[in-house]
């Protein structure tokens, strides 16, 4: 590897510009402003903020970014494009708008293919050599840190390496403190991207700073990603989470660790005494996803829900002795956990293991543990998995430990009737009645829905939140159906899991049953129960 | 790269085993029946099933695949574990049941790292070598294909290279055809695995057949499988989608796609003149995700739905103009489509091929193409899918052909009332009443059952089975529900597809709705109605 851990390395953050191209995703001013502080609490060096001038949004962006952000590691940059051919950088109202959004970075994306400089920008190598130079220059001399973003350069490089490698020096000569190069299409893998990343270190010389773009087309961007560290590059660009277009950009977070863990490369910059770096990744990943609404990918590396989530029953006696046998870092390194998953083939060690990481020491309670994972097998036999409703399995765990779980409310009865008066198109109507017993009265309550869940969901809630008010900020956000041994049809058990959440934090359950709607009703319920219990609720 | 293109490469599916080791995946041997069809149509070289003895839900798959499987490319794998220490193979129940499962290939996970030799297992180095020497040379002499599966074999080698090659060598000179070098904790980079692999190949000699398994925690499985293809592994292991325990395994698809369209390795088995191979990748994995009731994430490389979808932005004309510019490798290689807006995969070509496939000649007839077209992708675009019902694609075909789909009855509404009297533990009981017209007559029926879907289905086949006896031998043989948009919780659309058999054949439905019961309401009436159509019944 050629990159001594002394390179001043630069880690260059693109979920807001390139990120948001995802299909789906829709940031606005303010989540951009929210997501940006995070990433630099991350200790990435650039983050890119938008492409002001052209997209009316990002010059807002720049804008209130200036009055609003004060970053202590990042520094803010602009995306745009060289100047039009046959035109100059300074006449040109694209260039100039880089220049008013005060972004102290540049980046400008610049042709490296001369089939797409012929053939999209219908122009000729020289002049796009000629634009590369002006528009460079131009930005230096505002006082801009410009780096080129050397559009489509593997391909290019490919096809003719001698124009993609003269564009490349044309951005340096013209003053660019950093060329990165592109794999636009996302179709390199690693060999690829580390012998054209070393032919194009020799050109540049030593000094030159080369950068790596990469995107996920052919499953390979963090490979490529580290394929053009080894090979000489010390700037990274990525997304969060690898949002971006088609299969996304190189997903920054296992970047920035596969850098510091397996390479040893202090990329991230940490402020000392404060939050942030390597360890407040899972965080930082979560809570952009919160700001983005796109769910987090439960597989992805070192941040995801399931990246330390062990299975193996088996293995879990092993893995509770010597963790790092079983692990390829510590969790605690990214900010994650282990966590030991509830399958059927629990043996007591892992149910030990669940129990402590729900705050609940069974290590001493022999008798108790036997109790709880006879009941965990005897459920998981009978169609319940725990593995994805730990709520329902601390339920479990607080029967076992009080002798019954917290009694909020008595059930009498429930009834739901779906109806559909006509043929074909002709909508149904669902409705639910739900008679308990709750603050010492008895509480009838009428719900509407769309199906039959959905109005039992209702008609519930309406009947507790008078005792319980603090069910007015439940939102069920998840509901998955399976049918199990469906060789019976409609006569198989089915399992419902439901999440829901209180605002702050969310929780899954679990319910089985002959019937949809029974599997439905104990999901639900023990979804309020342990809801109640979590906000320190007393049963009334 | 030393591997020449006419190696006889092995492509090794594990889904069925490893990739079943996900959180929140938990398959039945149905499933799994229904998925190595699939598997093998795509032409994988091997499909590894489960673990025969150890899980008893594996052992009654190995039985019924024998008899109800028979695949044209694949060669069935069962997993197992080398014999106890201090015993014999012969005499170890374990060993004994991979014998028994007649699985012609056993694939035998063996520890290939001191450190898990010593501290999980608890025998010398010695004897673990034994025990990998003795288990395979017992299942050679019993007829077996032996694959070893080399655990942790990384860290090993990292740790102790002496140890690690010693225990390869040792398979190999027992009889194994393979040892597969296993990335257990899915930690490596593409780098490591490569300097690993070279000197592993160095040690065996250029004969001996080398295998990858790589897990994606580092988030390099692809990239990891591709470097040690480059230094001389010949077989790939992977599950479909990536599915596996923590971060996944690498994706077998991806794998492939990347092996035959970036190395020209032609690594699929495809049968002449029979459906299967590359081009079929992105339905066989949307097919597989129906059955394992797990989201496909659209950023899948090659498959997801994103994988090929530009936001029409600056690029869109370019695009249109020279795709070529602006893609990896053409969609099609894959099975997939470009998309330039929301929209859905469903292209003429697949509708045109499609009704080839149901005997209904749409080549000559553009206007009518045109119309299906339009009618699937409003309907995908509704959540309606007809990759897995096909019945219910053909019922669309024929009313775009007839004008009208056959009317075997007319409903003039249902009702169904599921209610429970009582708390927690009580049965709920569900009826359904049907009012329809057939025949001439107004029939009125109500069914019980113990859910409202399977009350709503007795209730049916009980008021059109007096006027149409055919229906008595219909049976209801799947049903699976799925929520789509799952963020708006019980508010979302529910898909239903249930499959029905005749006891000669089984056709599939597909129904939606804001309602699981409209949704399964539309799939079981559509089911009866193609199943009478099938068996040539008039409507009265």
């Amino acid at each position: 590897m050629s990159v001594p851990a002394s390179t001043p390395f630069q880690v260059y953050d693109t979920t807001l510009r390139d990120g948001a191209q995802q299909e789906g995703m829709n940031l606005s001013v303010s989540d951009k402003l929210a997501i940006a502080p995070l990433l630099d609490e991350l200790g990435v060096g650039f983050i890119e903020g938008g492409w002001p001038g052209a997209v009316p949004k990002d010059t807002e962006f720049f804008k209130r970014a200036a009055k609003e952000l004060d970053f202590r590691n990042a520094e803010l940059a602009a995306f745009g494009s060289t100047r039009k051919a046959g035109t100059r950088a300074v006449d040109d109202p694209q260039v100039r708008a880089l220049v008013d959004s005060e972004a102290p970075v540049v980046a400008l994306v610049a042709k490296h293919d001369l089939r797409h400089v012929e053939r999209a920008l219908r122009t000729t190598g020289d002049e796009n050599i000629a634009m590369i130079a002006d528009t460079v220059a131009f930005l230096v001399r505002e006082g801009r840190r410009v780096v080129v973003d050397a559009e489509h350069f593997f391909d290019g490089y490919r096809f003719d390496p001698a124009y993609s490698r003269a564009a490349v020096l044309a951005g340096f000569e013209a003053g660019a403190e950093v060329v990165a190069l592109c794999d636009t299409n996302g179709g390199m893998v690693p060999t690829w991207v580390a012998d054209i990343v070393h032919e194009i270190r020799g050109a540049v010389g030593p000094d030159a700073v080369l950068g790596i773009h990469a995107h996920n087309d052919s499953g390979c961007a963090i490979a490529n990603t580290l394929a053009a560290v080894e090979a000489g590059c010390t700037h990274v660009q990525g997304t969060v989470n690898g949002y971006g277009e088609r299969t996304g950009n190189a997903d920054l977070l296992s970047v920035v660790a596969n850098l510091q863990l397996k390479y040893g490369l202090p990329v991230l910059k940490v402020s000392e005494g404060l939050p942030g770096g390597l360890t407040e990744l899972t965080r930082i990943a979560h809570a952009i996803s919160e700001i983005t609404n796109i769910s987090p990918f439960a597989r992805s590396p070192y941040v995801g829900a399931s990246a330390f989530a062990h299975k193996a029953g088996l293995h879990a006696s092993a893995i509770r002795v010597d963790p790092d046998l079983y692990q390829h870092t510590d969790p605690a390194n990214v900010g994650n956990d282990m966590r030991m998953l509830i399958s059927d083939m629990a043996g007591r060690a892992s149910i030990e293991l669940k129990g402590r990481e729900l705050g609940f020491d069974l290590a001493g309670r022999p008798e108790l543990l036997g109790r709880v994972t006879d009941r965990v097998k005897d459920a998981e036999a009978n169609g319940y998995t725990y593995e994805a409703a730990d709520a329902s399995f601390e339920l479990l765990l607080l029967e076992e430990i009080d002798g019954q779980r917290p009694q909020f409310f008595r059930v009498e009865s429930w009834r739901t009737i779906v109806e559909r008066s006509g043929g074909r198109g002709t909508p149904a109507t669902a409705e639910a009645t739900v008679k308990l017993h709750a603050g010492g009265e008895r509480i009838v309550s009428t719900g509407e829905g769309n199906g039959p869940v959905n109005a039992l969901d209702h008609a519930l809630r309406q009947a507790l939140v008078t005792v319980y008010p603090e069910l007015e900020s439940f939102e069920l956000i998840d509901f998955k159906v399976r049918i199990l041994d469906s060789m019976h049809g409609t006569d198989a058990i089915t399992r419902v899991l439901i999440e829901m959440t209180d605002g702050q934090r969310s929780w899954s359950t679990v319910g089985v049953g002959p019937n949809l709607l029974e599997a439905s009703w104990e999901a639900l319920t023990d979804s309020a129960i342990w809801g109640l219990r979590h906000r320190g609720v007393t049963p009334l």
